[in-house]
């Protein structure tokens, strides 16, 4: 199965994205710092494969202090969950990871049992993901098993999640169903995640596919050429307002337009229970060299500006469902009704 | 004034337009066969500069073939129209630029005059362009001086025209009217005719600009940052559906949710009257290298397919102003009523 980290006895290594899909590198990551930098730097992205790569983090940083006593390890490693909580601002995932962390730090009593701990937490937290994606993706059959012609959008798939996926875990499913199926890849500017990662999944897979510009969407929907739209979620509000890559939005108004079902997979853990609407999400805006330059190679005058928001909101009515490991849910979007 | 045709005596040089903004390179161009190839390459691109060139080109292998009898020469020129003809299939200014070439040169007695007449036709074609430009752009100014933050798409700019442009016109006159303007520049993915092209015409004019990905252009619009929408046309039919760019048509909708004006300028010779629906307009389909490669380097896994449609249709329903030489326009477009 693919994932995005690999695990060695104590040994924690990232799949590095930026060079998906022409190299395949595995990075090695020795301390919280480091893990820091690989998660603001992109070599992981992704919003539960951020989570995950946060608990690691913690982990190999409790591994390399070991020798610490509590208190100061306890103090150590709160720093480094600061550290870990200002790469990406708009996720979720990271947030609730590191909040469960910091439970777990704060209630300790011992270096010895809370380094087993945090080991255990990550790589349960990574084996819980792959399972509850591919429950995702059970119950995302039952509502995709009549369409044939899909559209995703950025990746979220086995390298954004401990594996198999959960848009793209969606699809898998679906694949594995009846493998009769077309899937058109928005290349997703700037990072293009798209035609980089989510065409290296699916032509790993077999799964027959083509990618398109993210402008291109639209003509596919007016000729009918796509039936379904799929896509992940960096993070869902009380209300059902969906943050995920930029491009989203867009493509949420025109699946509304052209009548095309528009389906979020997500972890139930993608929800934030403190936020009702996606104008009080966060959005990151990232370095204007994404757009300006590609492989440090100029496509625009010296002198050009560029905004770069890497996320948007997409509001809970133009989404038809949102499909999640503990069930599909439906506008008005009401999660935690007993 | 920017031109992306320069002549000097009986030499034609195209500003290689693959080469911005990095590097400004003249091609001499020395006959039909060059020319042609010059635009499918897309060295020279945008309609009414397609049209222009297509005329040069047609003077320059009259020139060089000035010794023939005037029926062979007439022949042989027929021949370099259906060369120039099969070019690029979706703008309407090169088959009618084409075709009034052709009456020339079917009404034709003499190789002297006939040569005289295409170098006049070309150079006046050429002088004409500017000037229906800068007028459409006076046009315009009584639609958009109330509006200050504009989104473009693709280069409609001086570099698509015989200077000045079209859409990039109407921002110009803006600017000249009052500078108090800034304008989002859609990339325009696959061939970045927005980050390469648009900007560089901004840069050179200090107008204030920021480049974003095409699909960032939703976030934008609900952020409540963009006022108007400005594009230009490859054909236009009887009843107002314009063929432009690759997204122009999710543009289209974008601005229709966001009740934001959605503007085509284009000159009169855009129209197509044979043509009623924009269904019927052939749309090109480009390589898929301008999507899997990036300056010769993969971005995508080797075997990947890619789906490349130039142009989109965007319905006349969503077109809020066609502004022309000639006047504005607007829904339901009845561009010959007396």
């Amino acid at each position: 199965m693919i994932s995005p980290i690999k695990t060695l006895n104590k040994e924690v290594y990232l799949l590095d994205q930026r060079q998906l899909p022409q190299q395949e590198i595995w990075l090695k990551i020795d301390d919280a710092d480091s893990m820091a930098r690989a998660i603001k730097d992109m070599v992981v992205r992704g919003a539960p494969a951020i989570g995950i790569s946060a608990a690691f983090g913690i982990a190999l940083e409790a591994e390399r202090n070991r020798s610490m006593d509590i208190i100061d390890l306890k103090e150590h490693l709160l720093d480094a969950i600061t550290t870990l909580r200002s790469t990406r601002p708009t996720a979720y995932n990271l947030f609730k990871v590191l909040a469960d962390i910091e439970g777990l730090i704060k209630s300790s009593k011992e270096s010895i049992s809370l380094l087993k701990d945090l080991w255990n937490y990550a790589e349960n937290l990574k084996d819980f993901d792959i399972k509850r994606c591919i429950k995702m993706s059970e119950n995302g059959l039952e509502i995709i098993k009549g369409y044939r012609n899909f559209l995703i959008h950025c990746n979220a798939g086995a390298l954004a999640t401990g594996g198999y996926g959960t848009a793209l875990g969606l699809i898998r499913r679906r694949f594995e169903y009846d493998p009769d199926i077309f899937v058109f890849v928005d290349e997703t500017r700037p990072y293009l995640q798209g035609s980089r990662l989510s065409a290296w999944e699916l032509s790993k897979e077999n799964i027959p596919y083509a990618i398109i510009t993210d402008s291109a969407a639209a003509f596919f929907m007016s000729q009918k050429r796509i039936d379904c739209v799929i896509v992940g979620a960096d993070r869902i509000t009380k209300d059902g307002d969906v943050a995920n890559k930029i491009g989203t939005y867009g493509l949420a108004i025109l699946a509304d337009y052209h009548k095309i079902p528009f389906i979020v997979a997500a972890p139930v853990e993608t929800i934030d229970p403190s936020i009702r609407s996606g104008n009080d999400i966060t959005i990151e805006h990232r370095d204007k060299s994404e757009i300006t330059h590609f492989k440090g190679i100029p496509v625009s005058p010296d002198d050009a500006e560029a905004i770069n928001p890497a996320f948007d909101i997409t509001p809970s009515r133009f989404v038809t469902y949102i499909v999640t490991e503990k069930g599909v849910f439906s506008y008005p979007y009401d999660f935690f009704k007993e």
